[in-house]
């Protein structure tokens, strides 16, 4: 099989604790790791309220999980603050990669400094030191950051960010909700099959259903990126047995009734998934059963990383991190990539969706 | 004064039961009309399941509000069934126009034939026969009728659908939710300009906080259209004593604590509006004390005019009708047409804005 990684050949997916086979460039041999463990880069400094929510955060998550390692990246200071405020038999869960710089929420994400905490996690990640990133940061620097320093998979011009929603009969994976804001629609394209395959490794949905978002489901509906994207979707091959059903609405978003993945540019993801967000918060929760979307996966990079928004709560770190251990544990980030390697194989629109 | 109608000098605003003076052209003079009563011209024929669910939502809105009268666009047998189902002593208050052709959701809205129930109705407000109306049907083509039967307002070249959503402190005023899926920053400006006016009008906001939605708050965030309206807004006069804030996010269209007029296009917040529904749904209702938004305003029309979703349920199309009335019986169009005239001779962008 080719690596969807490096594009080269290789033997065997890399290692994981669901498939805990050979040495693989995340998870390098030589480091001790048990079974179940997950160990999680930390932004320290990423968020409207960092470091402080971040650290409450980390210490909800270490108690939530006994199996939780962390990684923090930021100021010694900091960290140091988080370390005294767990019970000494945990501390050694935790580990510190120094760091100073913070991206401002203004900065330029492409000029995110290579000393940044976000650049520094993702180094440690890629250096096998953690197995997932987390951040609440400025999510356009994560996004360059990780694209950067873990490596995009062949054919992602722009990775996607995927949130799951309640829905009636399960999650509805939303996706973009911000990586890219103003993606062609063959990036859209790669992102139905990104979402796909995520859908079915991360949320178990099999032939998951994909639509792309627009203002009605008749074909045609839609503004211009909605009406180049449709025929696109429409002959691109999915994997995981999915397939496009057309266009959706915002209602199907909630309640998930015509699609289990819905396509959409990060722009009109992002104010979609905290305009639902909020809506929750208003009628007093998300619905019985559900879980409010407070963190968002990062597909197409080499690797596991966990957005949280810049204005995340204590509870939303906490979750954000719980979700990256849950998918290093479940070797998504393996499991989609061989999904698109298959995908990759078998499809004929190669050619159009690479020259996007 | 100008008439923000006509453009051309009147001594008075046009007749309502708010301000009944003399003759407009929306009630000519010889139209009787008692104080309270609100004629709606109702489109039989709009809607994914009409006419069934149109007729359901005409008797309900009937039902709940004696001094309604409802003007039936669409086939006389139609009509006919909603007549007989009303008690006898009711029916005095219907009346028929009628009109045979629906416009599919799948036509192009500026192909509907001028035959159209939704282009009678905009012709039977035109001519006095109504006050205001209310479609269900494709909102293109009904945003279409609207201005071809009604008259846009000076400096709107495209009229936006508002709708008001629940929040902490009361509304949050969503524009545009369907009327202009692509709309350019003179446009969005405009709008601006017109949610500030409903708002302080329909919903009694006293200077009225006005954001432009985006992926966050800080200057520079946000897609090309968003890094283009941003500057473009933070410069037009808005009437009302309303102020810019700047941008704002998802968050902020259901939790009201950043801004009381939310500005957008088009396709953004008809997918909003729709997911924030699909939650509200989800989560067993509206926020205690709130209403869902379940029909929207044209702003930028000579006349008052509801669009419902073409998924409206009887309530929904009750609700809308409701509205129209409401409206209608607070002299709500007229008085942000003033709002405007006043606003267009005070403020110091008319070129930049008139020129878009």
């Amino acid at each position: 099989m080719t690596s969807p990684t490096t594009g080269r050949a290789t033997r065997t997916p890399r290692r994981s604790p669901a498939a805990p086979a050979d040495a693989g460039r995340l998870s390098p041999a030589g480091v001790a790791k048990e079974p179940g463990t997950a160990r999680i880069a930390v932004d320290l400094l990423g968020g409207d309220d960092a470091p402080a929510v971040v650290v409450d955060g980390a210490l909800r998550a270490m108690r939530a999980d006994p199996d939780l390692h962390l990684l923090l990246v930021g100021p010694t200071k900091v960290a140091g603050e988080l370390i005294d405020a767990l019970d000494p038999a945990q501390r050694n869960r935790v580990t510190v990669r120094p760091a100073h710089t913070a991206v401002d929420m203004a900065d330029d994400p492409t000029a995110a400094r290579a000393e940044s905490t976000v650049r520094a996690a993702a180094a440690a990640v890629r250096a096998g030191q953690a197995d997932a990133l987390v951040s609440a940061g400025s999510t356009g620097a994560t996004v360059t950051a990780a694209a950067l320093g873990l490596g995009r998979w062949p054919e992602v011009r722009r990775p996607a960010l995927a949130a799951a929603l309640p829905a009636l009969s399960g999650p509805v994976v939303l996706l973009d909700v911000g990586g890219s804001l103003e993606p062609g629609p063959a990036t859209l394209a790669r992102h139905a099959v990104l979402g796909a395959a995520y859908a079915a490794v991360a949320h178990g949905l099999a032939a998951p259903r994909v639509g792309l978002l627009s203002v009605g489901t008749e074909p045609g509906k839609g503004d211009r990126a909605r009406r180049l994207a449709d025929p696109v979707l429409s002959t691109v091959a999915l994997p995981a047995g999915a397939r496009y059903v057309g266009l959706v609405e915002g209602y199907d978003v909630c309640l998930g009734t015509r699609a289990d993945v819905v396509v959409t540019d990060g722009f009109t993801g992002n104010v979609l998934l905290k305009a639902v967000e909020g809506a929750y918060a208003m009628a007093g929760g998300p619905p019985p059963g559900g879980e409010a979307p407070r963190a968002a996966a990062l597909l197409g990079v080499a690797g596991t990383v966990v957005v949280c928004h810049g204005a995340a709560q204590p509870d939303d770190i906490a979750s954000g991190i719980a979700l990256a251990a849950r998918l290093w544990r479940r070797n998504a980030t393996d499991r989609v990539a061989a999904l698109l390697a298959g995908d990759r194989t078998d499809r004929t629109t190669d050619t159009e969706v690479r020259t996007s």
